[in-house]
């Protein structure tokens, strides 16, 4: 049972932020009368001494210590003796890991948004540098247009933008303080609130003690920021698996990035984009673990809460593993720029063919047809859509004449989608200062 | 297969969005050049005549629409004929589609909201009516310390704040203008896309047309959002469960919100909390459930998205029944004042009692200690713990006094806890004001 | 409230069970003596009308009628007055609904085992008349090693085997009747439930009356069951839908399983597909849903527990729709046997060049790195790996001789996979039997 | 991107089956003539070696060892030299780790089953020693009717026995062998899988290759039973922490399963329960990651399946935590009979009250309404239900008469609930040997 109850084996990750949450509120007691300064300087210095055990590694548990919260006061007497007992005026465990763990992930959002940016910085100037490589674009995993590749790496940029503004939406709500909630009704000997939030570099105090100790929305916030950043991630994975296929053959993984077959040795599997693909299972997995705990469950502290910990820290473990492999692989990505063009057909360009009609004064509907009556002669008669000549297309609509051959030109047909967000050359420059400005932004 | 493939019997929900989305659109098309103004005209006022039909329940739906978009634009041109073809010049369903759905949730996020302010309103209130009630607060759903009747509505109604704030940005993101990004490449035309933004008054455009048809973040978030929220009403609604029953007795529902049994003719079932507790799960299940479809699928457009539909449909009306239910129950309920008096028991003073001590210079462990002693002294003489004698505290600690007897007052020992965010009056007060000024600037 | 507390809009799917349950507990009252065998016809011949009624859909609700049992009781004592009073004698709505349920479920199960094992018999016949086509077999989407289509065929069906199986099981446990149980305590009328057991024709009686109320176990299990069976149906579908693209080209959908564009008039989607993919996740979020509902319910009945019927009627429609798509699919599918061939090639050979050593007398860790040396030196003087000369091979090993050039044949290949559940035609053929003979135990 | 890839952290805890199933395949390849009987021997021997060093802790793993599969064969090869590179003749990790898997998951099947029969021992011992003992039973956590303190703990019993059924089932479907499945085609060598099997001791062998290499059913099924079975302790674990409250007062953890609270020195808290209650949500969530993994992947081996085995680790170690926990909690459990006993009170009758008048003749409608209408005469005039006088009873039934104040006996009352499942003493007993029966046949 002791065993069962004890979260040392993993809240031991908080050693830090423990000691830096006890030193202001060591602060704290002095300000309100509760520590004399010769005491609050003994503890601080004990506290000193703790963390430097730590960081050394020299640090000795005891079979006593089920929490880091205990650990750490513990051996803080050891060393300065009984001024050590006053330290946890005031204070409930309740109050104090939930500061502790607001201190960890105030600075693990950071760490993770800088590996964030870094992807989509890598991302981006890759698209600048590609520009001009085209190749087809697919809906329902059927061609359907020619495209930038550059504005497919845009695509899954501009995905991941949106995680890099969620993610700092969710810090915001992590960088509030509960220290001085005590373990329900609040603190009851003055302590100065405001003056420990400003001691921890916190954003804001929180409101009411019973929901400060017991509400855990800023870790099932940042679990699914995780899960839906991971799904971003999944189907970027899911495209360049494709892409690496014998099939379409767009792209090569570095070495790096994929590894052989104990069995086959002509074999080259992309080990880490199938990896990147299968976290989102489990980062969404300890998500929905964490919402089925908290549902139902009485206000205020239950030890049930005890289950947050593991998950924030596997999560952010996995993210900051996926988000530099990610890089890594799109930073060493080979593309085969030859079969991205041969993959581009005819057929794809039989909705700019409609287009023509529609500048030749068609409406839309009556050209989509048109056009699908071209796609079909040439179906039957097993030529290219752009084989048919030009007599043929005029059996199918009199608006057809010679310079219907500019339509078969792959380079002039993405310059046609020049409206902001389409694949023309000048959209995707737009893109990329569009995200590179709001990198800049979120950086801030 | 038609009927699997087939949206249109939830679909039509967008009846009202798609016809707005098809005006603006006919707009961009006139700027472009790609419609008269006359064509325009006879566009807008066959879809004035289209959303005419739905909204007096005169439209008639045919066998071969297969989706509220085929609908409409099936039902224009047997209004004006062959314009109606023009219509969907440069326009894909992706677009149009994802279009629409922000449009349908712009809404649906402001009346959300407006719920769930109300129902925030109802119950800072009540907290402001009640303040001078006092009862036991619960950890682990065992008496912990006295506190406010008015701290716990507020512990709970501080929580929906944050769902409140959520909302705003979930709605933000939800208020992007995908129109324009076509199937996957944009739009050949040269529509403006700002001028579709300024006509259906959206925040902003997106980025990449590839994105924007296919990603449905905004959908996630929203369910995430929902999730959340009911895991804060769930909790609510199992303490008032429990307060509701013989043993606690703390509030009673009023008839309107709870049912009879159909065998125990002494039962009154609070059957309207127990249903708020459970929609937690169905509105999970749903985020749940597009994230697992999301999770590895290939970029832009796959018909694997049209799950997006029935779960926002399914959850926007669930988040406003359950709001509206969670306000009625509140502005409802009937508290037993006496008791909740009652239930307060002067073991619940033990951390003041500590407290005591501390104040006369003991540090906070020994004291906690020398309490525990005192607790423990009581339930061996079997006495409550305020009734051992001066004299016996006093084998326990020599610090005790006279004065000790203070302790045993419980408006007293709430008072005592004025930090911010505790459960004296005067925080509690600071409470009501913070809440009320966070909705002032919410609704803003 | 009443419209949120009200069930009526969709448990009236439980009519037909609901009448049937009733006339059985009829029966058990007047064998215990509690309705005289006039009364008891009385009932019986009113609620065959009712269910009448109900069939000819002139079955009328009235506002009060909150859900099924009320409305068929209240429609009963319409009919024959009074007596209707008698039937609800120490039952509860609580056994009642619980009974009601299970009784539709199972008849669900035997229609969708139905629907399953036609599936899989679909399967099974197209695996048996195209058991001589080979093509790619791929592992982490590379080409790996070449087997027969319907190696690839009857991995999904052997998968669907076990879904048959385990619904089964699901169907034995809800076979299994709680009528009798009354609301809690149990039935205090001596009503003899083996004779309700029999009448109702279940598989046994539940044990306790607490449990027998309120355990989900039975759904949790369907819905687990459909989700399971679902991801199986998901992974099949990703695997048609690669082999539908241009790149692949191994098979095509019949028009009648696929889409076309509202943009693009050359598409052909395979949205049959993608909708069976995209249920795994609407499926699983219902189960993930009930499971989150459920958990840390207090013991017998809540009225959380109503969450489970719109869960079990939606998923049953869902399965039962998906699997006639997927049998019509793979019923109709084409497939390019030319395409097929064509994208074997001699790399995916590399491992039987390792045993042709191996059989050679060469340990098989070498022969690997042999053969691995063999694809390098190919890929290096830019040829196909059966292009390199018997002296070239020798250079790697003196074990190769002329004899190597049966290697590369591919028939030859797969017949070396003879041991049971490998892709030699014995193999295959071994499979087929397997499955037609689980299938027909299974529908014993 | 290597520590990103390995998995030697994790699947290390299969070193032995690896070991065992490493000794089979080498009896299997001796049979097939792969390997001389000498060489056979020695790499037994080698592997006894490897296992020897691994349960010695003497095993050093070496940085290149990226799983548990390799570090034995490398080691295998430095102890006995170059025959070790026959052990993977015709082998292929793919079917290898899945063979391992499946052996290390029979074994925890088998003692979690162990777990699971002491626990439902420990309860039902329990309630037969305890069968005396009345208290309240509640629905929707209202008072509704007195019933055996027995009959609550076999409600959570009889539960478990179902439990226990579907470990059986999930056992039955891991204890099938694929080992011979090679990568995807099967093996090429005649291995002889039957001998395999039996070298194993498995029930059956695997059907298909392509399936048995890439299959989890197995996975997902078992994190699914542990998800359910939790569920079942969640609700047990809920039930026991109110019985702890103050204000119902039916039981007292013993101290080893309570713990105090950092400030507050009178409280002890459930955390045992808490605890079992909170892993429902982490353990579901494993599973809900594992499916999210699954979903929609392609066909065969793909790397995200090594998704697997950490989920399988970390739910087997809490399943068997979690059992023993709560084996020890049940069986330390201290019940209040006094406090159980008085919180039964008159109006929980009231149905009893009903039965009396349709034993009376009066059809139950009525008689509930009857006994509504005394229950609110009750209510109304300030007494207690049995208070009420037979001339007060008399205006709203003449068919009250003396006899009805047998009804006012809780004795009596639980002792008409003698239909199969009832709270009567005589079905209780029935109860017990029902699971007592159960457990035999299981555990045989």
């Amino acid at each position: 049972m002791e065993k069962f109850n004890a979260s040392i084996a993993y809240d031991r990750h908080l050693w830090e932020v423990d000691v830096q949450g006890s030193k202001a509120y060591s602060r704290g007691l002095e300000k309100a009368g509760l520590l004399t300064k010769a005491e609050m300087d003994q503890i601080l210095h004990g506290l000193d001494k703790v963390a430097e055990e730590w960081a050394q590694g020299t640090f000795k548990l005891s079979p006593n210590d089920e929490d880091i919260h205990t650990a750490n006061e513990r051996r803080l007497k050891e060393l300065i003796g009984e001024t050590a007992g006053k330290l946890h005026t005031g204070r409930s465990r309740n109050d104090q890991v939930v500061t502790d763990l607001r201190l960890w992930m105030r600075q693990t959002c950071s760490t993770l948004s800088g590996l964030l940016w870094e992807l989509i910085r890598t991302m981006v100037d890759r698209a600048e540098a590609e520009r001009d490589v085209l190749f087809p674009g697919y809906t329902h995993l059927q061609r359907a247009q020619p495209i930038r590749w550059s504005h497919w790496i845009l695509s899954h940029a501009v995905a991941l933008t949106r995680d890099s503004e969620r993610l700092l939406e969710v810090r915001k709500r992590i960088n509030v303080l509960p220290l001085g909630s005590g373990a329900i009704a609040g603190n009851p000997l003055s302590v100065d609130r405001e003056l420990l939030r400003a001691e921890l570099n916190f954003g804001a105090i929180t409101l009411n003690s019973m929901d400060a100790t017991s509400e855990r929305d800023f870790v099932a916030e940042f679990l699914f920021w995780a899960s839906l950043c991971m799904t971003h991630l999944s189907r970027m994975a899911e495209d360049l698996i494709l892409y690496c296929t014998k099939e379409f053959s767009f792209v090569q993984l570095s070495d790096a990035y994929s590894t052989g077959s104990s069995l086959m040795p002509q074999k080259k599997n992309p080990d880490s984009l199938e990896l990147i693909r299968s976290k989102a299972g489990r980062v969404f997995g300890r998500c929905a673990g964490l919402l089925m705990t908290l549902k139902g469950l009485p206000s205020t502290y239950n030890k049930d809460l005890q289950e947050d910990k593991e998950a924030v820290f596997e999560v952010s473990d996995t993210m900051s593993a996926v988000l530099q492999v990610a890089t890594g692989v799109i930073s060493t990505l080979q593309i085969h720029r030859e079969n991205m063009g041969q993959a581009l057909s005819p057929d794809m360009l039989a909705t700019d063919l409609a287009y023509y009609l529609v500048r030749k004064g068609m409406p839309f509907r009556q050209a989509h047809e048109a056009s699908g009556k071209a796609v079909f002669m040439a179906e039957t008669k097993g030529v290219a859509l752009n084989e048919l000549s030009l007599q043929e297309l005029q059996t199918i609509s009199p608006l057809f004449s010679g310079d219907v051959s500019c339509v078969w030109d792959y380079g002039h047909s993405v310059e046609q989608y020049g409206a902001l967000g389409g694949t023309a050359r000048s959209s995707v420059d737009w893109q990329i200062r569009q995200v590179r400005a709001l990198l800049q932004t979120q950086q801030a």
